[in-house]
């Protein structure tokens, strides 16, 4: 039988703490936790990932789809244009090529299970024209934290 | 945006709560909530089993797999001829093919989220020989809790 026990508050064994996506500043004080690695009977993966106060999770979109439960904390998440507040138990189904963000605006950490198929796509991050575009919505554009990529600087 | 708000303790709106398998006596005090149904793109479903306390899930096996994670209280699982407590947040994965069997003993409500894939096998439950063969370890013999089918009685 395979048992992953949770040692101690929201976290457990055989999952090693993860800073989330080591290189890149389009995220901010976020961790995940590979829980289920998936198998071919059941080809999914069930990921735990946890904001800090006013963390944020990478602006992105993808094929794939997630399936998200909260379990600690509260938050809001933006899904194409609409932001929702999320707590303890919703649940929230991020549908495909739709962009989305999750922030733990509550002043609170804010964790969730997230869903998501074995075999997928690599996430898609806005350029200049799709950011515009998500900005000319004000409370979009007042919701989303994003950082262009570094550009490289000439010695001079 | 497909949000399920979690709307009072361990009750989700749009889930009807049914009693699991209303025809039998395989089981006791269990009830499940559908919090996700699947779709073609992440083709599994998400269930929200509830146990009274001493209640049990029906002992059974089937190909399918399940991936549990405890969100309520604590119990005990049988995986094949383990039996495990089970406390919230902890995870177990049920194998194909294995006799397994959840039961609400640390006298208190146990309430469970079940992975599953959307096309799944149906469950088997077991005959004499296999419940005799069962019951030949004595620690899983104490635990299992089984009543036949009903038989047909005749009129004399």
């Amino acid at each position: 039988m395979t048992k992953v026990k949770h040692t101690c508050l929201f976290k457990w064994d055989r999952s090693d703490v993860l800073r989330y996506k080591e290189k890149g500043n389009h995220f901010k004080d976020i961790t995940r936790q590979l829980l289920y690695p998936g198998r071919p009977e059941l080809p999914v993966q069930l990921r735990y990932f946890e904001l800090a106060p006013r963390g944020h999770s990478t602006l992105e979109r993808h094929h794939h789809v997630h399936m998200v439960m909260v379990i600690r904390g509260s938050g809001e998440v933006l899904v194409g244009n609409e932001i929702q507040k999320l707590e303890s138990f919703d649940l929230v189904e991020i549908p495909p090529k739709t962009w989305h963000q999750f922030r733990a605006t509550a002043g609170e950490t804010f964790g969730f299970l997230c869903l998501v198929t074995v075999d997928r796509d690599r996430p898609e991050l806005p350029n200049a024209e799709e950011l515009a575009w998500l900005k000319q919505d004000p409370k979009v554009g007042g919701f989303i934290r994003y950082e262009a990529p570094l550009t490289p600087v000439g010695v001079q």
